[in-house]
């Protein structure tokens, strides 16, 4: 099969990988309908993370059931299936408390390389949820945002705790912060703020739910937030970059009391203790359960009510793959869809 | 009258200073019945906090109302009362969502020195909250305690989300740590684990209702509370020190999706941004919203439910403050109650 290998910063190929089988009985293998660039993935793209050795690329993914492992139950060949990044077992008190991306038995589910044409789902069962029937060709872009960063915005807000009456700040206009906008108007904030200084991020924003836009950073966008909220600053801020800078400028946007759901990787971030202490917000985040949501997500997009599919504005086949990764790194794109 | 000051590193001293007169009229001033030394005092008292001037000691007060300004309306001459470490107007967003310590109008009732005969209580209506009559002697203890270190330690309880079916860990054994215990008992929480080595501590621990000690520390304290959670971790960890292996110890006893209360102001502390991340905990705390509780611990103890005042294993003149000092500094007493 063709599949996306990452053999260095800046150098990404797609070229013919062994077809994944099942290893576990618990494993299912997908055919992939579409795969898409992660925001995360340019961690390593751009060297930030090291890479030691071709390393398959790519971890969401929706696609067609095409074989089973002996135990698997709930998922059947011919099935449609939204899965996380993280494969669970959605049994353990891990899972059953929602944090299905720590299960007791979690894999990452990339291990395999997801921009590829098949990929091997291990724990099956408790990772993919299954669509109520074959998605009209349009519904796929937003079905794949669920996999990842639907699910991840959604989980910055929910750990924001953004909901009715509330004020939400979202740090970062990429695909996970627009969509944690989405997520803060599913969920009734009453005021949703972007923090973001790109036009087009900021019309998607808009479309999503924002109402404020504050092009500022850093300090003089804490002081824009503050003003915009009587001085107290937001109830709830969605952090989704992972920088030190975005980190300090979300804790510091909050409200004593106020919640901030930290959804970005963190990269050479140190929170300095004392300041959190005065600081007195709720901390939360991590990489996000998607498992909890999909059953959620996916109906809410089946019944076209969300259509966080929008973050694609760019399609290719995926053995261009190389081209969506450079789109993103230099900002043309806010994210990749790629085709196998 | 007399009163404490910190003069230096280990240099305290009772001496005569000016009596508190009322400065704003929602100010009250009251006889202080009973202070005490605070495991906080101690950053100072160790030079671990540089003391610049002579600074008036104290910060946790019960005493009788002895003069209010024109506008104190809920607060009358002769109440007994009880009061925050912090003043709070009590009306305003971050009060009415209860972090009175974040209070738009705060101020440290501690300036004034609360080791002291008298004390000045600004925005008192905000600030106290009176008994329903007067004490008897032997409630003044636990009254005592609801200023600050019994309202710490419960503030870490309800962060840490201790409550029915939970297990949680206690990371210190000082005056709020201890009284993490107690409120955690209170909240309905499962099991009790306090992390203590000392002999006279693990047994009021388990006065106040731990049901297991772990004497580790650090890797080995943390690889205890994981034997004993199913190798989760506790749902609920309390943090009541404030040192970055005490945070970390607290952070990595969590579970995943868990929820870590830290009260302990942070010295030095630097939490790392990626463990933090995907440790995937609740962290909350700071300074403690004390004013929240009051009414209900008051309450508690006035109807001698609690006896949070045992705390205390050290009671002498306020003149012999320095003893008080050096006897919790050396770890001869858990907590030194003063008579003013």
């Amino acid at each position: 099969m063709r599949g996306a290998v990452l053999y260095a910063p800046g150098d990404v190929r797609v070229e013919e990988r062994e077809n994944p089988a099942i290893i576990a009985p618990t494993d299912a293998i997908i055919r992939v309908s579409a795969t898409c660039v992660c925001g995360s993935d340019l961690w390593d793209y751009r060297g930030v993370n090291e890479v030691t050795q071709p390393t398959p690329a790519g971890h969401e993914y929706v696609g067609v059931v095409t074989e089973i492992g002996d135990e698997v139950k709930n998922i059947g060949v011919g099935d449609f299936v939204v899965g996380s990044f993280f494969a669970s077992d959605n049994t353990c008190e891990i899972c059953e408390a929602g944090y299905q991306s720590r299960c007791a038995h979690a894999e990452f589910v990339g291990a395999g390389g997801a921009q590829a044409e098949y990929l091997r789902v291990p724990l099956a069962d408790g990772t993919l949820v299954a669509t109520p029937g074959m998605p009209d060709d349009d519904l796929i872009p937003s079905l794949l945002a669920a996999s990842d960063v639907l699910g991840t915005g959604w989980f910055g807000a929910v750990a924001a705790e953004a909901g009715p009456g509330k004020t939400v700040a979202v740090v970062g206009d990429g695909a996970v912060g627009l969509l944690a906008v989405l997520a803060a108007k599913q969920l009734g904030a009453e005021r949703i703020i972007a923090m973001s200084r790109h036009a087009s991020r900021q019309k998607l924003a808009r479309e999503f739910g924002a109402t404020d836009i504050v092009e500022e950073r850093g300090d003089e966008g804490v002081a824009r937030i503050k003003e915009l909220t009587g001085g107290y600053g937001a109830h709830s801020v969605i952090e989704a970059v992972g920088t030190q800078e975005s980190m300090m400028q979300a804790i510091r946007s909050a409200r004593p009391g106020g919640h901030v759901g930290y959804v970005g990787v963190a990269h050479g971030v140190e929170l300095p203790g004392e300041e959190v202490f005065f600081a007195e917000v709720h901390l939360h985040g991590g990489p996000a359960p998607v498992r909890r949501f999909l059953p959620e997500l996916v109906q809410l997009i089946w019944d076209r009510e969300i259509d966080p599919g929008k973050v694609f504005d760019l399609t290719l086949p995926l053995d261009e793959a190389a081209e969506g990764f450079k789109a993103m790194d230099e900002r043309r794109a806010i994210k990749t869809l790629l085709k196998p």
